[in-house]
């Protein structure tokens, strides 16, 4: 089979800005350490998550019973694939022990037949693929291949990919299209993509081809989750039937982005791994119409999706409420492992730009500061007194929290910041595609030879992108990468001369030329603040703007501007200065403008009469570090004056 | 005891104008025959009632096992109080045979000891005074007494009030004060403004005792409520709580308006009439900071009250959805009676403004034109595909439907409609208060005659309305009436010479001399359009403007002014001009004016462009007639241009 383009592999690319350096030492030092405490019960005050108890009482180590979610194996694995990433970033024998320790863990608790889950080892073992549709039995196995793939990565020791693959050898015996056997497909998707992973590292078409089936299968009616009972209950709850499983139509026949966002992005990026791969102009045009209804109706402007809290969920065309949206950070990062996927069939644009929003924003704000505290929930809005008082609100939090009961997303903001190399670059044939805009050190093969390319730049705070070559004997190829829609104009110098852009397509500059050692690029993205609008159909930002500099969506805060937020307008015409500001643990620009805040001495309604305005002025800060210094009201989305 | 104002007898007061009479005239013709209809079961299509039968099972006369709701036997209760009201509004001798019947049948479910409430009855006679927080008991027997006492009045037979007499006598020996009775109170209230008119039309003292005892009883602490296993359930829903029936601390404590909203304003109705009887200026001021707190922070400019679906209730000041709105029916018509009982204690401006507010708005927005659909909930937008798709606005239906499982607000409307004569006028020794602008005749006693006044008016319509005496001798006696907030001036002529307004006080006009037969007072308010804004606080309000003419708050809707109604802004500082217009069953002054609407060709996000702005004319009606020309989008608040 063919690809398209190949990711660089992650050991050959070394990250060194201060942006992301920061994070990924974080998620080494602090985060994997943290979850790995949390996964142990060894966090006070954190809700306790019992994940490798588990394990031991499937192994047969130890007495108990399972507790946590039915997913609950899941947050081991994410930690393990996590901290794969992390050997490789950087080498950590004692993290390795243990890690050898968990995957023999695994092994241990691992039945003679090859089935690997301890929720329906220990708990419900009558229940074993009864309940496709909720229990996450094929989710939790496709997390531990991603991580036995990744720990293969870090470590060449194939110890967890002997377990994931006798996993996979005794589904392949349960599920599929022969008779006899169960016609079904995960019930939350992910199983899909790390398939394709399992694939490419062992070469086994056999577990390709169960992917295909699992995407081909999916949502023929009359649907096979209909005769679970787990789908009967849910048939009470409108939210949680077929379609919150991505399962009401087949998938070739689905237009819009439905149900469970979570699941749908993790699915989609499943298809694009089987549309590259076979090439299929189908599942291409399907996916192109899938990714056009979350990107160009169903997206918040800070990269997040699903704007239900109920059924964690997509809704409808532009329905975007801010301060109930739900914006799972975990649904953000399936955006992204989408993207970079699409990146891999075709460089367009819309996929890096996209990938780019998700991450600086709707991820990161998953995340504090310092590593410790998460949110499930990312709204645009928040007022902390309605948040916390209010039903609807019920599902946000108005602060990061330790842990969580369903703590699926912090060991998946782990996993994505210690593998953060494999969204960077992309290779087809000659040509080198850079998304991201990354400090790093990246080797590649280009004929015969290795070459070394060195991407340095304060993105994404500073436009300036500089990327140098090291190669042994000139050579010609092509480097492409990303201008981002928000850049206004470009400048790309090559050893200090300006270049004329001859080659742009899909919004990737093209330069091909015969390189040699010590070549530079330099690139100058413009940098200026751009005032956001809506589509006229998203009724709730209607006459409001948000605020974007580079790929950084800001917003404001009560510590900041005072309270009532929304009683503020913005003078969108006005010139704003960008200053270097110290949010507590960073420096970071901060925008600053004025405006007027309205204010009234009158009761609740009055006749003919305008709110007083005071002049103020406004600062701004990016979207991902709010609520890092305490609590208080938070705005994305700004009254125009 | 003395009573600061009283409420001219219904029967005294016949109503002739158009507006209300046809309304009226539906409750009598339409409304009455089809909730007895719909109680009875014989509705198709509509969800059944069952509310006869329980009686019927309840006195032994038919087989079966309750259903509904456990507070079902309110509904006939309440359709007796307006089939009562009806009666002295037009005899009909074949609906007085009807209610006779129903009342002897609610004689013969009545018990031994004089318990009477089919629930505990016939379904759960064990759990009897076991429920009190949420078992409706004390809830319903109010509304019994409710019915008698408007039967009495009606017919001055007292089958239903030796009935319902007879209740409250055992009542009086469950519970008060006195050792080993039960020290409890409503968990709904109702029964407390109910225990007045059985003071009032019996005479009776112990009446009015366990009124106060209820009032002075309430909420304090530890809640006798906390003992009551349906309370001890509702602990894990905080809105279900002790401050859903305002019963979180005393009284004399509470600042604000919590919990349920109907509840509320049922027990400050109460509380009104403990207030009025005892002249306690205690409960007057505690009256005054609860409605403050009501109108100037927790209500819509509908005079809707109630901003959330779960617990039906108040939540924060200022926090005021359009969308996820409650503002129930029911909610509303208790802040009529609650406004006509302060009227009662003070003739003040703002409890006539927001009676009348609550009335034309709030109330008659719950009733189809035809009088056989409902709004249980009230929004101030709609949007029916979101609103039918989204799970936080699953409380909202997008059109009135036929009946209730809980039928609460269809024969609540009923008996306000039949008994509106009661809410027009207080008398004050020899002050005559007109508190409503209805065309009506009525007639009071001044000194020793009888004198009679004709109001004509096309109120809501029109701003000009003729009072007329006829007297037998002239004498010297006072008319006041209400000044209303929306109309910036006021021209008032005596037999068509304009007089000086010396005496306004709290927003009422005196005119006291020496009144001869056929003196005419005419008056002339300014009905000129408003433009109505919010305070600042009021987060979803912010940049937007609602119409208010006269006490008629206005919408748009789509059949008049297409989809995407948010993305519409009206120009609030140009002329608009208001026009009689068919709204298929009445034509009604409908307000056109100029704007903009936004639209855009992009796809969701765009970078320093504003919406392309096309001009447009709107068109608005009455905010109650919205919802009765098909389903569409329905705007109050509107954007500013």
């Amino acid at each position: 089979m063919k690809v398209n383009a190949e990711t660089i592999p992650l050991k050959h690319v070394k990250i060194t800005d201060d942006f992301w350096k920061r994070k990924i030492d974080l998620a080494k030092d602090v985060i994997i350490p943290y979850q790995w405490d949390a996964l142990n019960d060894n966090i006070p005050g954190a809700a306790p998550s019992h994940a490798i108890e588990n394990f031991r009482i499937a192994a047969g180590l130890s007495d108990g019973e399972f507790k946590g979610m039915v997913f609950q194996d899941s947050d081991v694995a994410k930690w393990l694939e996590a901290a794969s990433y992390s050997l490789i970033y950087k080498y950590d024998p004692e993290l390795e022990k243990t890690m050898d320790e968990v995957i023999e863990l695994i092994g241990q608790s691992q039945l003679e037949d090859g089935y690997l889950n301890t929720y329906f080892t220990v708990k419900e073992p009558e229940k074993r693929w009864k309940d496709i549709c909720h229990g996450h039995e094929l989710y939790c196995a496709g997390h531990m291949i991603e991580a036995a793939v990744a720990f293969y990565e870090a470590t060449r020791k194939d110890s967890l990919l002997k377990i994931v693959s006798k996993y996979v050898d005794y589904i392949i015996t349960i599920i599929g299209a022969e008779e006899r056997k169960l016609k079904t497909y995960p019930g939350h998707p992910e199983l899909e993509l790390a398939l394709v992973k399992l694939y490419e590292v062992t070469g086994e078409n056999k577990y390709f081809d169960l992917m295909v089936y699992f995407i081909e299968e999916r949502g023929k009616q009359p649907s096979v989750f209909l005769k679970e009972s787990s789908l009967g209950l849910a048939n009470n709850d409108k939210w949680f039937h077929l379609d919150y499983h991505q399962a009401h139509a087949r998938l070739d026949e689905q237009d819009t982005a439905e149900g469970h966002a979570v699941r749908a992005v993790y699915l989609y990026a499943g298809m694009a791994d089987l549309a590259k791969y076979t090439n299929s102009e189908k599942w291409k045009k399907r996916l192109e119409i899938l990714w056009g209804n979350v990107v160009e109706k169903r997206m918040y402007v800070t990269g997040g999706i699903g704007s239900q809290g109920h059924g964690e969920r997509f809704t409808l065309d532009y329905d975007l409420p801010n301060n109930v949206a739900y914006a799972e950070t975990c649904a953000s990062i399936g955006l992204v492992f989408w993207a970079q996927r699409m990146l891999q069939i075709e460089a367009k644009q819309t996929y890096g730009d996209v990938m780019e929003k998700a991450l600086y924003n709707g991820v990161l704000s998953g995340m504090s500061l310092d590593g410790k505290k998460y949110f499930y929930v990312n709204p645009l809005e928040m007022n902390p007194e309605v948040t916390e008082y209010r039903h609807d609100h019920q599902h946000v939090e108005s602060e990061r929290v330790g842990w969580f009961g369903c703590a699926c997303c912090p060991p998946n903001i782990a996993r994505l910041l210690t593998s953060l190399g494999n969204y960077i670059y992309t290779q087809k044939e000659n040509t080198i595609y850079t998304h991201l805009y990354v400090g790093n050190q990246t080797s590649f093969q280009i004929n015969d030879q290795e070459v070394m390319l060195t991407q340095k730049t304060d993105y994404p705070w500073s436009g300036e992108v500089s990327m140098s070559l090291q190669l042994d004997k000139s050579d010609i190829f092509t480097l492409a990468f990303r201008q981002p829609a928000w850049s206004n104009h470009i400048r790309v110098m090559i050893n200090g001369t300006k270049v004329k852009l001859d080659t742009i397509k899909d919004g990737y500059i093209y330069l091909s030329q015969q390189w040699k050692d010590r070549d530079e690029v330099t690139i100058e993205f413009d940098m200026s603040v751009h005032i956001v609008r809506s589509n006229p159909k998203v009724r709730e930002n209607a006459g409001k703007v948000a605020l974007q500099r580079g790929p950084i969506i800001y917003c404001l805060e009560e510590v900041d501007n005072g309270s009532n937020l929304h009683a503020m307008k913005i003078n969108p015409r006005e010139q704003v200065t960008v200053i270097n500001s110290s949010l507590d643990l960073e420096s970071v620009p901060v925008i600053k403008g004025t405006g007027v805040r309205e204010s009234a001495s009158f009761g609740l309604y009055m006749f003919d009469q305008e709110p007083e305005e005071d002049i103020i002025e406004w600062q701004a800060i990016p979207y991902s570090y709010w609520g890092n210094r305490g609590k208080g009201e938070m705005l994305v989305w700004l009254r125009e004056n």
